[in-house]
This record gives structure tokens, C-alpha cells and sequence, in this order.
């Protein structure tokens, strides 16, 4: 959804869509609320994942390298860049994966194929060992539970980054941390080596014409924020309205399903029991 | 460094610097890589985060709920919001984390005193078991790594938005990431429940007055971007200019330093031991 320029423009139902779905309660639709939007906070209000691209339209060298330049900015622990990223373009590679995360289903993410390009965001304390050689220091922070977290969050920053940019060229994404599923053949087919570990992909590319996003609502902030304490009561005060309006979302979509139901399918089960070992594989340990 | 409205404006050298820093060399610094930037990718090439705040100058409510509404509606795996964001405006709170992370040099982080809001940011699962709940289905992810890796990024994500949003309305930010350092009485004091890790903080506010962002460079794209496989030859082939970069720029600032060192200061000892131990006491497996 791109508003800092005038290619594209977001419709006034689209955008009275969204604030009525991200705002506390309808009621509280205000005219200092839209009087503090900029077209930052509008564009990121209003965004949505895209999941179909359009295959014939490619996002050019110098475009990506501008998205990649601006993402890399941010913030990033001790400005140590734990992190490395895989420009996907091969359509033969990007079938691969689109196998390796088939779900169960048979109904594959058909995004990762039609996308001209599928990012793969890699924790990398590799190149930070390759750094401290310069100083005869050897790695000990990738034997602590604390190389994950450095490296994750680092990477958690990179895909919203990059998410903001594209989105304001007028792109689409939708990350993908189903690569997870498939560690291993990731680590194998993109060689990456000891000290690295793929954390999430993101597919990256147009719009397919006529798609908009699809603006999800969110739970309202007082199931989310918390005041000088952590109070779970404003969490299950605003649960069931919140499902409800899931519920009627997913069946507006053509999907019988609730948010409780959604992770219930996905959380009840033990998932990527082999993770782990894989990660302790890659010269990692806890 | 909002770049959105009149109400501040970024100076052609500080651009000009920024962008002679984070492009590739001198050189590339074409027409087209400046007609490709819109407000939304300048703001992100001219970051940098902000350590002196004015603490006469409050965040308001309103603004605040602005934020964070325009945050949550980033990308969140499954839509699940596996997440808590504790706002933490009581002054003797904000001494208490200060006096926490106090480094062994016993130079604290007196951002986070100043600052009128300081955030951390919580993973959280046990808001994801009670809504699992009502489907009488347990919550059985958080016996896998799979969790750890959906809950950080999903606060890295978390941690860009607000970024991006309060940079984009004149504020400044600072990511915290030494609250790890006191996992267990950040857990204790803010009621932390079980299923639920703090893993990054955040300070908030409006710079002081005259302080602008330190933009810090990256490394060069070929440093971080890989095509279509692993190469750690585009690293090797970056750091030295890099560290010799960042060396001038540490003089610049008055601080014997090169990066190299500064990683090997960082991560050359194991650190934060008991983290794994902390993280297992919440309720979590890996």
C-alpha cells in the first residue's frame, strides 16, 4: 500500500475499514485519532499481508538494493548486524521450498512460486566469528541462550523493516515462518554454514492486479499493553468479543473458523520436535 | 526524525552524510538511488537511535495509543500476537531497570531514567493457552524451540513499528537490549506470569533539545546479501574497510575503538549463564 506518493491511493472505505477494525470499539473513531495519522502510521494501519503477486512484474535491481539499503538501517544489537539475508530468485529454488512447506493439507503456499523473489532472513554469528579473528578472540557468546535471542530479534527488525519499505513503494509481502519446517534442507540447499541458523522467509513482489490487502484486525490494546505491571485480566476481558469478530472475519472470507479454533490447530500439537537438534548442529548451544 | 510534517526538518548534510554512509562507496551515490527515496525510506536511511531525551516533554496518551495501534497491526505469525508490551512510566521503576543494567564500568544508561516511557517487550504464550482454553485444547508449542523463534521475532517486528511510528511523529527511540541481563527481576517485578519472557526494552521520548540521530553506517550490501546461496566471501572481502570505517567514526566520537573490538568486547565471554535456566523456570522446553 503505497500513500507517500500518488501511483497508488488507498479508498476511503479501505481505510474506515481498517480504523473501525484497529480501534478500541467503533465509538472511539475520533477526529484526533485521524488528525495524528501521517502517512507512516497510515500506511502501516492499513497494511496487510498480499499472498497473490503478479509473476510477470519484477521488482528491478535498483529498487531492491534501495529496500535492502533502508532496511539494513535499523536498529540492530550493538550494531553488530548478527544477520544475513538470501535473495531468492531461482524459480527452481523457490519451488523447492514451495514443496519443502507443503502443509499436510496438500493447499502449498502458492505465493512462494509466484513471487519474483523470496527472502530468506538468516541469524549469522558466522560473520561476527570471521570478525573477531581480526581481534585472536574466539566466540563464547553462541554457547548461551543469548545468540538466539540477539539473533532473532535482530531479524524480527529486519523483515518489519523491510515490510515498511516495500509497502511504501507500493509492493507486497507476506512472511513465512513456515521455512522452519524444512531447516535442515534450507541450511543444506542454501549452504549456510556453522554459526547461522534460517529464522523466517518472506515472499516479496507486486501485487497481483486488483489485490488489496487484507486488513486483519487486532486485539484491541487493552488485551495487549500492559500499565507498570502485567495484568492478564485485560487480556480475557476483550477474548470473547475479539473471537467473534474473528469468527465473522474468517466467514466473510468464506472460512469456518474462530481465532481460538486457529490456535488450537496450530499450538496443541508438539510441532518441529527436531529443531533443536538442528540448531545445536549449526554449532549452537543453550 | 520526522520527515512527514513541517515540524522538523532533516538538514541536506546530515542526508547527505547518511546517504554517503550507507551506500555502497562514494561512488554509487546516483540520481537514481535519491529518486527512488520517499519520506517513508528517508526517514529509515537517516536513523539513528536517540540516547539524551527531554524529560520535561511528556508522550501523550493519545499519541502513545497511536503508536501502538499503527505497531500492532505489523506482521504477527498466524496472527496470533504472541506478545505483552509493558508500559513502564512509574519513575521508581525506571531507576530500578537502570540500576540493573548498569554496566561493570558503572556507566548506566541514563536514557532510560530520563525517558518518559520506557517499554519492554514480553513474549507471551499464556495469553495464547487462555484463549486456547475456551477449545479445551492444550497449548503444547511451548515444549519446542518453534516457540522461542515465533516469540522473538514476532517482538523484533514489534520493536520496528514502534520505531518506525515514533520517528515518524518526531520521536526518538532506543532499543534496550541488556534487560536480558536481568531477566529474573524484570520477571519478578512486573508479574511476568509463566508462558510469558521479557526479550527486549525500549526507551521513548522526544529527544533533548539540539540532539539529533548518530546515523551509524552498515555494512555494504555485499557485506549482508547473498544471492540465491551462502557466500562468505562477500564479507571477508568488506570487513577491513568496514572496521577502518567505523574505527574513524569511534574517533569521531571520542572513543578508542574499532568494530572488531567492540564485538569481541561483546561476545568473547559467556554471558548471561543463567538465562536458559530463567527461560526453563517460565514454563518453557526447548
Amino acid at each position: 500500500m503505497n500513500l507517500n506518493n500518488s501511483t497508488t491511493k488507498i479508498s476511503k472505505e479501505l481505510l474506515d475499514f481498517a480504523l473501525s477494525s484497529v480501534v478500541q470499539s467503533p465509538n472511539t473513531i475520533e477526529e484526533n485519532r485521524r488528525k495524528l495519522m501521517n502517512p507512516t502510521t497510515q500506511q502501516m494501519l492499513t497494511r496487510g499481508s498480499i499472498r497473490k503477486f503478479d509473476a510477470s512484474k519484477p521488482v528491478s535491481k535498483e529498487l531492491l538494493d534501495h529496500l535492502l539499503t533502508a532496511m539494513i538501517q535499523a536498529p540492530s544489537y550493538v550494531g553488530g548486524q548478527q544477520f544475513s539475508v538470501i535473495v531468492v530468485q531461482d524459480p527452481a529454488q523457490k519451488e523447492k521450498i514451495y514443496e519443502y512447506t507443503m502443509p499436510a493439507s496438500g493447499k502449498g503456499m502458492t505465493y512462494i512460486q509466484q513471487a519474483p523473489i523470496f527472502l530468506i532472513f538468516v541469524m549469522d554469528f558466522n560473520k561476527i566469528e570471521t570478525a573477531m579473528k581480526v581481534e585472536n578472540t574466539e566466540i563464547q557468546v553462541t554457547d548461551s541462550l543469548e545468540a538466539l535471542l540477539i539473533g532473532t530479534v535482530d531479524v524480527g527488525i529486519l523483515v518489519e523493516a523491510f515490510t515498511v519499505a516495500a509497502e511504501s513503494h507500493g509492493l507486497g509481502t507476506v512472511t513465512v515462518g513456515a521455512i522452519r519446517k524444512c531447516s535442515a534442507q534450507i541450511i543444506k540447499d542454501f549452504n549456510l554454514p556453522q554459526k547461522t541458523f534460517p529464522i523466517v522467509g518472506m515472499a516479496v513482489g507486486f501485487p497481483a492486479e486488483g489485490v488489496l490487502p487484507k486488513v486483519t484486525p487486532r486485539l484491541p490494546l487493552s488485551g495487549i499493553i500492559h500499565y507498570d505491571t502485567y495484568n492478564a485480566q485485560g487480556f480475557s476481558n476483550v477474548l470473547a468479543e475479539y473471537n467473534e469478530t474473528m469468527k465473522q472475519l474468517y466467514a466473510k472470507r468464506g472460512i469456518e473458523l474462530s481465532w481460538t479454533k486457529l490456535l488450537s490447530n496450530y499450538y496443541s500439537k508438539p510441532i518441529y520436535k527436531d529443531l533443536t537438534e538442528i540448531y545445536k548442529g549449526q554449532g549452537f548451544k543453550f
